[in-house]
């Protein structure tokens, strides 16, 4: 027997479905013992309530629908903790869904979420994202939107970012109060604009000290991956040897760097300091232990999950709803890999 | 205006709800102008048919929903990728959700699933569960369910594995062939079963090669994590300073063993050799460059994905349904944490 209906319950038991579907919901109209016998066939059959169903009377499926640009990375995975932990505070449960850095699969997704009418929607952009319909869509469409990480200020919805231009100004800025002068910055691409504002942030520190910002100097990583850390890593030191330090925009990145210049037997921090960027599980146990900007993964999910469902409670009650933009803070983790602050005398 | 509805396209054009549908599906017997008409206000308006309706009828959702045990797990990021990709391929959508390997969060996601009414469930178990009911009650309810990696075979159901007893045995007669005598392993917990076929694997290894099995040189790693193979190297060298190998069920274990002795200064592999289990994709980048066993995590998903999905296919057309337990290949990846294999004079 395939997937048991109140119909089935109702022709067993032989009386009408009303009465099973209210036996179910323990309307007073109905007799105990048909209460009884009802719930005991449904018990016995495996009867699962028609969700389906359900949401087209209540017009709330209760779940939210997440899109992220990346199945293997660790700040997603955190992201993903967090929005899961604040979803089941609130009786939300979560879909998620991959672009896989692709614009084109993000518009599938988008749409299969508007198909199946989740009751909310959270998203970070895939790196190839330089066009908004299917979030213009969204909105239009009146389906609560919250962008986090990689985001979009064209789109009219509310956004959980940190200052990426500010974290990254510090983290330059520490290399440079240990000394560094010829700082390398091995960024990502233009889109989304979270790459810009730590390349600005980069640029913007070397200015405050005096130095001045050197084009041949900044490496695009466009995959973000390990191994281009690595050839970039391998290509700077044969352009420039006297290089002293390279602030990767992820920790990946900063891998793949430290692993060339490891297996040169360029010493770290001595002959070249490294800085990374979100604080990546394993960068305490790589050798050296990489130095780097910790971003609050973990807090970054639960605030845009509660930024949703905030939204969607005030759309469920009709009430005007407002949008956010909320800039978490980060701080710098120094390890191995960057040396200590030189001290003016 | 929220999401429309076909009432709401009937109401402004004045006519039936049946026409719109009609006219929607290009049905013969509703005239040129009115199609247009329909279609014009549908585009205008956003209209998106309801899915829910749908499956309703159709007692058909295109989705498969996947139940992993960690967000954060390289190995599961490579099998949600080989799911994904095979699925797209028959046009099935893919839900993921996380048991975090919590047997009480796995049932959850389970009811969940089934409320949800998807096609198929592929599933990979969390370490914590050692009962089946949940997975009893979806082989009950004849919704098809396709277990990967960490399985169990009490339950009657297609599965996809790796030899993992056999790929443990080489892995560990490797190491006896580079000359290493006295070999520690680093296991996980008892279930699911492929943790135990690896130390079955490690014992079969040790015992062919006529080295009596010392059960002090096991160390469980409840986690699986990168700070218990780090502190269990720590534990290890003190009680056994003479180990001259660690085999390490997992990539993260024996990330965590090799930061221990790299900070303690052993040399890898002189004083001690290191070889891990699923080629995680930082490996070849961590000093020294990891040994280890390499899954076919990719093939795992699609080959899981593609079982499912014929069990589906089978099922909508009321065929008998065999269930098949594939095995997939692995193979060792030598890198620079194990020796050369001594040759015999």
């Amino acid at each position: 027997m395939s997937q048991v209906t109140l119909k089935d319950i109702a022709s067993i038991l032989g009386v009408s479905v009303t009465t099973v579907s209210k036996a179910l919901k323990d309307y007073p109209d109905i007799s105990d013992d048909t209460k009884h016998a009802v719930k005991l066939l449904a018990e016995k059959l495996n009867y699962k309530p028609n969700i389906h169903a359900v949401t087209l009377r209540s017009n709330q499926s209760k779940t939210i629908g997440v899109i992220l640009p990346k199945v293997d990375h660790q700040f997603f995975a955190e992201t993903i903790t967090g929005i899961i932990s604040e979803a089941n505070i609130h009786g939300y449960q979560v879909i998620v869904l991959f672009s896989d850095e692709s614009m084109a699969m993000e518009e599938k997704q988008v749409d299969l979420l508007l198909e199946k009418r989740v009751d909310g929607i959270l998203m970070s952009l895939a790196n190839e994202t330089n066009r908004y319909d299917h979030l213009h869509k969204v909105v239009k469409n009146q389906v609560p939107l919250v962008l986090f990480d990689k985001i979009t200020r064209q789109v009219n919805c509310s956004k959980v970012i940190i200052d990426d231009e500010k974290a990254a100004s510090k983290a330059v800025e520490h290399l440079i109060k240990t000394g560094c002068r010829k700082i390398a910055l091995f960024g990502g691409p233009k889109f989304p604009s979270n790459y810009n504002s730590r390349l600005k942030g980069y640029t913007k520190a070397l200015e405050k000290h005096g130095i001045t910002p050197d084009e041949s100097l900044v490496y695009i990583c466009e995959d973000l991956s390990i191994a281009e850390g690595r050839e970039n890593a391998k290509e700077l030191l044969q352009a420039h040897p006297d290089t002293d330090a390279i602030f990767c925009i992820t920790d990946h990145i900063a891998l793949g760097a430290i692993s060339y210049l490891n297996d040169a037997n360029i010493s770290i921090p001595d002959q070249i300091s490294v800085m990374g960027f979100s604080n990546w599980l394993i960068t305490p146990y790589i050798k050296p232990h990489l130095s780097t900007v910790d971003q609050p993964s973990v807090q970054i999910g639960k605030e845009s999950a509660s930024l949703l469902i905030d939204e969607i409670h005030r759309k469920n009650k009709k009430l005007p709803v407002e949008f956010y933009e909320i800039k978490l803070q980060t701080h710098l983790v120094l390890r191995e890999t960057t040396k200590a602050i030189v001290t003016s005398k």
